[in-house]
């Protein structure tokens, strides 16, 4: 019997434990083409919020009674698929449980880059690759730039502050809390502020007076608007998150919209999905950088199955520093 | 003896009256390089708001007790600059006033395309190449696209309207009131919103359920906003103006912020001066179009220098059907 946890009610504004439920699950017999899982890390994400309302987005809203899903890093322990043996460690998106059958197809073997298999949920995964590509893509980043990243210490946002850097760019980033600005400060960010010591506008003003050519958003609102009002001409903007808006349900407010109009603005939202295909483009430039030390992973982990929902809450309540994972 | 508009003060919110005064001013002999030009034709924009306000922009912001600027097209009735001769008809910034004394080289001489000379204050000039720059190349419009345009019945909306129907797009316009609906269909515009009668989102989903693929926005707010809503995935907006906060002073208010990330929504904001370059390419769609009948124009004539700043702040009552001119 595997145990998987179950979405058992959507939740309104601030998802509570109250809307999950863990639940034992008979898995089927392993059919052609199949692979049997035992996880060993799964990811909990901001953008599963998301996926908790039932509204049509790029990804399906999840169902409420039917298992989560999430990213997740397991070893195979049964094969009926072609390429994949016992022993094999495999990504895939069959989280928030400790075991599933899933077809083969559906389960990547980890790539022979020599590091700790949890990084592909994290630096090496669909969380780099969003830093990496919203950076260089979205935004256009390059060297001589000055970039703003918003939660600086978050799973992407301590990716993006390390790939700036190492191609040259000016950073700076926020966080909230003496801990978490120090940390983003270790980095590499040549500044840093603290959302939570005061107002963005007056701290991003103050730190970079002369302006911004590039925001990463992860976070909308008073940040968003704070970038808004610094943008130098013809600033780009790779719109990654709004995390403050996912449980709110307030209206975004800007008081500096105007200014995409004078300073010639383009924000571009972008979904990582679309990049799957450039994924080695990343790994190229990820690897040696983090086998030689220019970009650093950090995680926060959190043990247990029974605390995967808790471990997802606290990613709103900002009790992580770089990535989030539960390790089982 | 000239008479010119001059700043008295600076509004807050809406300009009244008392924000205007008219008063005699004494024309220099004209000088090396210099013509003395008689205007004929007033052009009065939303930007101009803008200018009002103590703050830096893409233009310097108006002089309290200075004469205003504006376009305008007027005679040359005395030269001593190379090229240009009495009688010559030229388009100039010295507007809000009746005659003028400046350098030769600010004063362009209209071009040669047979149609009357205030048109090269409308559809033939800036607000044209707003229209046609903002379109096809910061959003970016093909045929087969599905535009939404927000002050359709506007000067820079009413051209949008027809570049984007001679291009072979689906056009959607909203204007306010029965009237300048029915002109905003009267250019082609395959469905027309009446932002007076109902809220826009509302009304822009009845009118395209599936969504459109470009928003030409000139109001901002609840438009903006309904445009997000109704964004397809890869949707480019082209952010010209947002008239409904130029008074306003309120913040934008953005319900559909976040659909910018899973629809992959481009906001990019524009200023026709950085098209100046390529303003051949616009007379040579413009200039034909006009004269077989693909693009009509259309103005609200003002008559009398002493109405100008009634002309501009019928801007934001919606008074004008096109483009709003003064005749003197």
């Amino acid at each position: 019997m595997a145990r998987a946890w179950h979405l058992k009610s959507r939740p309104s504004g601030m998802p509570t434990m109250d809307n999950f439920e863990l639940k034992h699950v008979e898995l089927p017999p392993l059919g052609d083409g199949q692979v049997r899982v035992r996880n060993l890390w799964l990811s909990v994400d901001p953008y599963m919020r998301g996926r908790m309302n039932d509204v049509k987005s790029y990804v399906p809203a999840f169902e409420v009674g039917a298992p989560l899903e999430g990213g997740a890093i397991g070893e195979v322990v049964e094969s009926k698929a072609e390429g994949l043996k016992p022993g094999d460690l495999v990504q895939h998106m069959n989280g928030w449980r400790d075991e599933a059958v899933l077809p083969g197809r559906l389960a990547q073997k980890l790539p022979e880059l020599g590091a700790a298999p949890e990084l592909f949920l994290g630096v090496l995964g669909v969380t780099g690759a969003t830093a990496y590509f919203g950076l260089l893509d979205t935004a256009q980043a390059k060297e001589g730039d000055i970039v703003f990243v918003s939660a600086a210490a978050g799973a992407v946002g301590s990716v993006v502050v390390q790939v700036a850097k190492a191609k040259g760019m000016t950073v700076i980033g926020s966080a909230g809390g003496a801990d978490k600005c120090e940390f983003v400060r270790s980095l590499g960010a040549d500044q840093v502020i603290d959302y939570k010591a005061g107002p963005v506008l007056k701290s991003l003003a103050a730190a970079v007076p002369e302006g911004v050519d590039v925001y990463f958003d992860n976070v909308g609102g008073d940040h968003l608007d704070a970038a808004l009002a610094l943008a130098r001409n013809n600033a780009r903007f790779a719109i990654c998150g709004m995390i403050e808006g996912y449980n709110s349900g307030h209206p975004t407010s800007l008081r500096f919209a105007m200014r995409i109009i004078a300073a010639r603005i383009r924000l571009q939202g972008f979904i990582v999905f679309d990049y799957f295909p450039r994924m080695a483009e990343f790994y190229a430039d990820m690897g040696p950088w983090l086998a030689n030390g220019t970009v650093k992973s950090r995680e926060t982990v959190v043990d247990g199955l029974e605390n995967t929902p808790e471990a997802f809450l606290g990613l709103f309540k900002g009790e992580n520093t770089g990535k989030m994972l539960v390790r089982l």
